[in-house]
């Protein structure tokens, strides 16, 4: 009995905005194990905003993913044949497998392939609020916002995997957590069910004047910290409104993903404000990891953290889905559901 | 016997590039000691790049220079007169005495009026390398930058008196340091007189591409850290060659001084290559003076330390000379000579 494997690979590369027409499904048999190796199934693929910077070819801070090769991803699932006597079939477990339905992983390699306990967390979490999400969120506010109680915290893009996070995170530290996001629908679940104390639709405060006022009735004190996930206009609106000695952790720009740089408008005010502003990458942290995800996975075990996903189902979708998500058309963390 | 000081005021705000006609030349008799006062005979008024700042009615770190009153600037003198027991007629002090010939300071206020001792070191000199442009480069670059023996410093406005000073701690510290300058005179100067192991003429290389291409050659390593005094395109082809986790401090941008704000054409560089950017002002930083000073003090006076000064002659001399500092005509840390 020979298992059918469908993968989708990376078949060009955009020019400007990805399309369809970038990615290739194909069908091929799962291979046999060799030893050391474990046969995963997975249930569930993580979508992601780093991908969009994998697919370029341009200097970034990783590797291109190869043309022709299955996109690389973070994946959940269930091991179903193992010849490596750390892994039994019927473990639960997150790896980088990748767009595909089954991933062969030899589990030497530290990090590749981690057993997770579903008792008290949903598989899923593990790619969202108690995965690369979630430290991602915790790391930035924690290492570089660095937030005190009474402080004002901002974040773009506050619904989706990160944002989210980011301002529950920053409630439990006694700060006033003020989020970003694109319509009523996603601001009403910042404000609602994740408990924000303000979230500014962008989508209704399109030029620089009028976000910059809804900043100011939004976070009366100025901001302390800013959590960026999107760039362009948004962070110029947020630096005009930044607290002398604030910080800026810069996480992701999305808005810039699929053309030419978008500039600052006004780099002088770092100086003005004295602000702090520190790119990172979550990988490069593994140290913390643990520290991190022992607050995340007790923080979705006991409810107070809430989150939300946004379910494609099978691989066949996967390509729509990350295109959506590229345009915000997600609603929380987006998945795709293999099994 | 009735002494008369010549003060400028600020006349009025530019608008744009500031002219001559901004300022005020008048003439006023010097008023009577009332208790805990000292009166203070200016040898030295230190120009600096901030004051274009306070000139400005904006949004900046400081409150504006009001109009119609004395300039605001870091003055060097002996005290000719007191009436305050901590000081003595011939004790020579630094303050804040502004763009004048004599100030009357209460001297009871701390930090308002230093006693410095000039067995070792010249008077002038606490206004340059052992006075604010000296701690600033100081604060920036141990504090901000943190450099390792090893790593690759540079630093705008290399020949002015921040910029050669980092370079030359940056040297002490095992670095190497590469400074960014304005004409061969200048670069030959950063190079030879003051041990930098390059300098670029940015005068020579006036698009981002001829910069970044200077700053490749200069820099084989990349560049670890920055110490930005200029802004602009330079703080734009810098960005192009930071390493990974670099660091730059965001001292001045006086390129943007005159007009519009410069935008930083690729913030995404920040995460890309996981940069910090800070901005400082040294004045906020009272606590680490002493250590600096230290070090600036011990340097000048044996002799590690070089510096050199651009002098104007004369109270009425000072708006042109600060109107050429701020278009880097002067060659190192410009002062007008009062008495």
């Amino acid at each position: 009995m020979s298992l059918t494997n469908r993968q989708i690979l990376l078949q060009s590369r955009p020019a400007g905005r990805p399309g369809a027409d970038n990615f290739l499904l194909v069908e091929t048999p799962v291979p046999e194990l060799a030893d050391g190796q474990v046969l995963v199934k997975h249930h569930w693929l993580s979508l992601d905003p780093y991908m969009r910077g994998r697919m370029n070819e341009g200097r970034s801070y990783a590797q291109p993913q190869p043309l022709g090769e299955v996109m690389i991803g973070g994946t959940a699932g269930e091991v179903v044949a193992s010849r490596n006597p750390q892994f039994a079939v019927g473990d639960k477990v997150v790896g980088m497998g990748g767009w595909q339905e089954y991933a062969i992983l030899s589990a030497d390699q530290r990090g590749v392939l981690q057993k997770v306990d579903t008792t008290q967390v949903p598989l899923s979490a593990y790619l969202g609020p108690v995965g690369m999400p979630g430290v991602t969120a915790w790391y930035g506010l924690t290492q570089i916002i660095e937030p005190k109680a009474g402080e004002t915290v901002v974040v773009s893009a506050a619904s989706g995997a990160v944002g989210s996070i980011v301002g529950q995170l920053a409630k439990a530290r006694g700060c006033r957590a003020v989020g970003i996001a694109g319509g009523p629908d996603k601001c009403g679940y910042v404000t609602g069910e994740l408990g924000f104390d303000a979230c500014i639709d962008y989508k209704a405060q399109r030029d620089l004047k009028s976000l910059v006022q809804a900043l100011k009735a939004a976070c009366p004190g100025g901001i302390d910290g800013y959590f960026e996930n999107v760039g362009g206009t948004i962070l110029d609106a947020v630096m005009l409104r930044m607290n002398a000695f604030g910080r800026i952790a810069m996480c992701g720009m999305i808005s810039g993903y699929n053309g030419e740089p978008i500039p600052m408008a006004n780099p002088s005010l770092i100086l003005v404000s004295r602000l702090k502003l520190q790119g990172f990458i979550v990988s490069e942290h593994m140290a913390l990891w643990p520290q991190a995800l022992k607050e995340l996975g007790q923080g979705v075990a006991s409810g107070r953290i809430r989150y939300r996903e946004s379910i494609a189902d099978g691989i066949a979708s996967a390509p729509e889905a990350f295109l959506g998500l590229l345009e915000g058309r997600n609603f929380g963390k987006q998945l795709v559901k293999l099994a």
